[in-house]
């Protein structure tokens, strides 16, 4: 469908959708777009050069990622994944600590070296006034207003040394804001990320852990 | 760009707009994707069949559409648009009264035999408890989920004998709601459109009001 216009593309999207529904056939539907796989699939496998990554719901995959591959790939725009140091069963997220739950700590294998790969998707961070607890600063470096959402394309600020956010961009966090009252380039911003909504991967592996 | 796959676009359009940024040359991309509009331009200007129907930054075409054409391309899904009754300076949206403002309700042409054509965004809808004043029921027939959003496809429910939603399928609403706690297909839903988020045109010549 990537040759129809984008407001045709997301009409036959449901079409497609509701008239296989309605035909009651099981349909194998092969796509690049994760978004028609996540809106026209009743459960949606992942592969990636060739080996299955992961099978589930589109809830499931978007939920609970099983790599680091699946969580990059679903959703969009994509999860901000990085690898930070863990001290004190918290990740250290630039001037932040995200804890960890005890079953995910004790599960870092040893030769990680003590660090984590976090996940966090751009509408499971706040934004909260600066200071508070929890909250590491983002510079703004671009705004994406969608109309019904905006999207802030920022850095992380602080101690970033050894940040390494994948999403093809160094130190890039992505950041779903309410379209009115949008920041401005140069602005720094504070952000937590929501409790539960964080996901946690061996920095070795990139497999979930707990 | 739309032979890129999904993720490289979302990735490529934003690179595009900073580089454009950081140049600071003036640039004109023209483009049948209203997201690309709206997230690279400073300015966009929607052409239809050679004539220009609006031009202005992308808050302003999103919030305020010039006619019922701009309404409908800017905006993904498209805006819920149809044409209702209005009585006693109100329009009748199934079972709902929506209030029009008195320099709306005194702005309708004469030739348009009281009726308006209304339209409201997805996200402009709030789910709410049946029998909530203000609210009409919308049978759900598919839910689509977005991973961060889901959006109801469904039918407006009660006296909808004169309703023409325009969005392809007669008496269809779509409408933005929390991806926890989707509904069933066949389930109905009480909504009622946020106050001050709903557009109002000329039912014939399909010119904003007000």
């Amino acid at each position: 469908m990537s040759n129809l216009d984008a407001k045709l593309r997301v009409q036959t999207r449901t079409q497609i959708a509701s008239l296989q529904r309605r035909l009651g056939v099981t349909t194998v539907y092969v796509t690049h777009d994760q978004t028609e796989a996540l809106t026209m699939g009743d459960r949606i496998a992942v592969l990636n050069g060739g080996i299955l990554q992961q099978v589930g719901t589109p809830r499931e995959m978007y939920d609970r990622p099983a790599n680091v591959f699946v969580a990059g790939f679903i959703g969009s725009p994509a999860m901000n994944i990085g690898t930070f140091d863990v001290k004190d069963g918290s990740v250290k997220v630039g001037s932040a600590s995200v804890p960890l739950e005890r079953s995910i700590a004790s599960a870092i294998p040893d030769g990680d070296n003590g660090k984590v790969t976090l996940g966090f998707r751009p509408e499971s961070l706040d934004v909260v006034s600066s200071g508070t607890p929890g909250s590491f600063e983002v510079e703004v470096n671009l705004v994406e207003e969608l109309g019904s959402d905006a999207f802030v394309y920022g850095s992380l600020k602080g101690d970033a040394a050894d940040v390494d956010l994948s999403a093809g961009d160094t130190n890039q966090v992505i950041v779903r804001i309410d379209p009115r009252g949008v920041p401005d380039k140069g602005d720094v911003i504070s952000v937590s990320i929501q409790a539960g909504h964080s996901h946690v991967f061996s920095a070795t592996s990139g497999e979930r852990l707990g």
